[in-house]
């Protein structure tokens, strides 16, 4: 029989055991959060028609997406998650309550070139708050603060949301009378972090602005304050142009209600730097640095859209929403070794028995364990104990319980720890009380 | 601009949020339950290359793949969670502790023409038990055992397991001479369930079979006894067959160990009717039916297997699995209305304050909720108070939290109960200890 190479395609994340036990504790941490925070669970097909889920792409989107005849169908694999929240909104318009909060936590797919930290299938993590016609402007930092809970919880302390508003920036291009060109000049914005400030420049002149225009707005993007004087700041420069002060008055309400959803100040700022990208986002925008590690980018990003499913739909339906590229965050938080990777196994416990005789004591104990929240595995190989501690050993379950006749008559175990070697006997609720204790209680990324 | 109907394929399941809810909880379930009984968790890409995916396929299989070009890669949607079990412990041998426990929950993708109750994609949820060259029989029962507790905790206790052992089969029919034909033979014994005794006999005859064999054939397969005498049965046959008789042992031995892993009798039996499919099952077969629904047919199947890799390796590879198929489980329980919604909402509490002045305090409660576990929504649009209770009806949540300037200057909250309108005064611990006393402790399914 001829033998194929198992292999599988570049772009295309696969973990071994270890790493997998930890990246369904993120997933489930995010999910959790998610769910306290009051969002309802959504799993959209990862196949759609190419007609409905293109409905709104170009460009490169389109060229990256994952299309395919099958039948008669013309079909695609989604490449985010928010066509298709559109999709479900637009199609289940009358059977929702409005706002609408859903979560969804799924592989998308982008054929992407092969590139060292990019991935052609990879999961997102979004939420999103849909208004019917209006939504108001509170839910920018509910959306905000989720994601701040999310990161505390999963061991990422120190990190800043970069704040701006669309509508600020919009006018003030309209100020500067540059807005003709705002699609350009955005794009070069968008850039900022990437070149220097030379090139900035260079790229600006390009457009045909004055120096005296470029500094104005180089002045501006890079304006800092803190968040308690940041709105006086940007007040202070005396713009009399509508959107800039729709926009900063939008700031101003998100900046206050981050207090009232406890958000630590250390843990967002106003960056007037934040566009992105060109279309979509109306109002507010954010993006989130970690202070530590800037040059891993931006590992969670959002805003506020004043419609939804306009292709889909002529109802209005503003939201706010926020994705997390989870994939790239863990591919990139492994590569500095800032997981903890903790027990490296599934089970906390291996359960051995001596001699036939003491199998159903044994298997007694396992039931017990389970019942009790323990994960659990008992060998019922038939092999030699040395075997069986050998196991043990290469699967590295520190706590072995060991089961022979001494045990079965005073109703205890045996609990030996592979690592100190010491052995210990103990009743069954006390042996569950000790795997308990012992569970890691460390954050799983090392970030704080 | 141009309106696109917003509309998904046929054959893909997408459910509304309170379905939604109940879906997620029967994977947390089955997750949970794999865990407890100390299976590792995977997660393959849902694209591999179509050679590596193809390598064993053929026929039926490769006529349903979702198979398309992209770039220079020729490439495939998995159609099952076994090919890639098979191609992971190929490629990562070296790295694994066998016997290798795995699970995977995740969705598959089949090209079926569409047809009621099926689906063209579907969840799976696996768990496959790997040795290295060789695998103890007392694996078997420990797949079973674990089966049966995933259906006890969701709800589903009125099931069979019926039990077959391949090598006891084809042992059979190797005494009956009639073993050159065995691959049509068993093709027609797996349509049993779904013909009659007089076509089952008819298609036999096709095959050139006598009355006699044909008679012996179909007393055989329609031996029922009790889990304690099938075997004793099965053994006073007197059949010499050296296949047969390792069979009976396997069989005898199975049996012997639900015993140790606790599976009431009533949930499992011999079928010696029971095949799936003509190749790759070698010895132990199972499928699960519904004791009040067998029209439903089977709801989880798998098997033993001698060589789970030999398309990518030459290392010997025996194990045993089983499969459950969610995405039709869920659809033919709720067809039947035997899924308990119970709460449809994601959320436990709503919190309204009557105030701008208590907006601070309420926050304060939506985060003690939270942290106590509670899901919890805050309704900080600025709308009348009666539109904030419309929002509370329609959405179906039953706890309501209102907060006025009273119940902050109490240090109190007043929980209104929407289906009895009663109204109570409580501490926040009270109220978190009596939202979770409120929690639906029904099972999932309604099948006791």
């Amino acid at each position: 029989m001829k033998e194929i190479e198992p292999r599988i395609l570049s772009g295309f994340m696969e973990l071994c055991p270890a790493e997998q036990i930890v990246m369904n504790k993120i997933i489930d941490t995010i999910k959790n959060k998610y769910e306290l925070f009051g969002f309802t669970p959504m799993d959209t097909p990862i196949i759609e028609l190419s007609d409905v889920l293109l409905a709104k792409a170009g460009g490169e989107t389109e060229k990256q997406i994952y299309r395919f005849n099958k039948g008669d169908n013309d079909i695609s694999l989604r490449f985010d998650l928010t066509v298709p929240l559109a999709r479900f909104v637009a199609m289940n318009y009358n059977n929702l309550t409005f706002p609408f909060r859903r979560y969804q936590i799924g592989k998308v797919f982008r054929g992407e070139r092969p590139q060292k930290g990019r991935f052609r299938e990879f999961y997102q993590c979004d939420i999103d708050i849909i208004g019917n016609e209006t939504l108001d402007n509170s839910h920018d930092a509910e959306i905000l603060s989720t994601i701040c809970n999310v990161f505390n919880e999963l061991g990422i302390t120190k990190f800043k949301v970069h704040l701006n508003n669309r509508k600020l920036l919009n006018g003030f291009l309209e100020h500067l009378k540059i807005n003709d060109k705002y699609q350009e000049i955005l794009r070069i914005i968008d850039k900022i972090a990437k070149i220097t400030e030379e090139q900035f420049k260079e790229e600006l002149l390009k457009l045909n602005l004055s120096s005296n225009v470029i500094s104005e707005l180089m002045t501006f993007i890079k304006i800092r304050k803190d968040n308690d004087n940041i709105i006086e700041a940007l007040n202070s420069l005396g713009i009399k142009n509508s959107n800039f002060i729709e926009g900063l008055k939008e700031l101003d309400i998100l900046i206050q209600n981050m207090k009232f959803y406890n958000v630590p100040n250390v843990n967002f700022m106003v960056d007037l730097s934040i566009t992105r990208g060109l279309d979509y986002y109306t109002g507010t925008v954010y993006e989130t640095i970690l202070d530590d590690y800037p040059e891993v980018g931006s590992i969670c990003s959002g805003g506020r859209y004043e419609n939804l499913a306009s292709f889909y739909t002529n109802k209005k339906l503003p939201g706010v929403g926020v994705s997390i590229g989870l994939t790239r965050l863990f591919d990139q938080m492994r590569s500095r070794n800032l997981i903890n990777f903790g027990k490296k196994v599934s089970s906390d416990v291996l359960v051995i028995y001596m001699d036939e005789k003491n199998k159903n004591y044994a298997f007694n104990i396992v039931t017990m364990l389970r019942n009790g929240g323990i994960k659990t595995e008992i060998i019922t190989d038939d092999i030699k104990f040395k075997n069986k501690m050998n196991y043990a050993n290469k699967i590295g379950i520190n706590n072995v319980v060991i089961i022979g006749e001494n045990e079965e008559n005073t109703k205890t175990v045996s609990l030996k720890l592979m690592d100190s070697g010491e052995q210990k006997t103990l009743s069954c609720n006390e042996l569950i009380n000790y795997i308990k204790d012992s569970f890691d209680s460390k954050k799983i990324f090392m970030l704080n």
